[in-house]
């Protein structure tokens, strides 16, 4: 159980902290490297739809909002450092385990609503991520509190 | 993550001890209490369809089979105690996730073969367990080696 390098994957929404906490306690628990990657989806991706809209403006918007949201995340979490944060554009999956491959990363840390039934067809990223991991992975519920 | 009681849920197959270590080396680690359980799946579940045998005496043999199956595997995971060891027949899913509930479990640890596409469709219990879990669940990954 010796992770050398866990990867945060989130969503950087109000909830992230339940899995920035048991993250930040690995690594000084542990000794290990820390990283975090938030993907933001393309919104025809998400939508499965066009969208009559610039999609330079959009995608620069989304970067924007995402990086503000990063440096509030950051002012809670200081052994988190802002070069070990990635921001990625894509489908999630792909991007996480292709960053968590580059990076050498032994273990992705997920929160996980646990959806079942349809809410899991329509995405949930915990599940997804189990698919073709290239490591370990542990899904933190969100749901128990 | 002071994990107080993990529950391997396991299908005894020859990769199963690729779950066994981290989940006793978590035991040393952090003092915590450790159970087992294997699911035994009823035939006709397995394959969908009913087979044109005793269902009785299929069970027996199943459940024969997966005590001296157990009886081996502990026999190399000394501080795993028999009594903590539970053997289930259902389906894997709801039996874990209500064995967890009983025992006031806070970690699932289970191997994950990583499938995707059609093989996720045809069952992949690590990836199943996420939904609706009651507590955080540890994916080991199987391929990595």
């Amino acid at each position: 159980m010796a992770y050398q390098h866990i990867l945060i994957a989130t969503d950087l929404s109000a909830e992230c902290h339940r899995v920035l906490r048991p993250a930040t306690q690995m690594q000084s628990a542990l000794g290990c490297k820390l990283s975090l990657v938030h993907v933001i989806e393309p919104l025809g991706l998400r939508f499965g739809a066009d969208v009559p809209l610039d999609p330079g403006i959009l995608h620069d918007q989304q970067a924007r909002q995402a990086t503000a949201r990063l440096d509030e995340v950051l002012d809670d979490w200081p052994t988190l450092l802002p070069q070990d944060c990635h921001l990625r554009h894509g489908q999630p999956r792909a991007e996480i385990h292709q960053l968590a491959r580059d990076l050498g990363c032994d273990l992705i840390l997920v929160g996980s609503h646990g959806r079942h039934g349809l809410a899991l067809l329509l995405g949930s990223t915990a599940s997804d991520l189990l698919s073709d991991a290239p490591c370990d992975v542990l899904a933190i519920n969100l749901k128990k509190d």
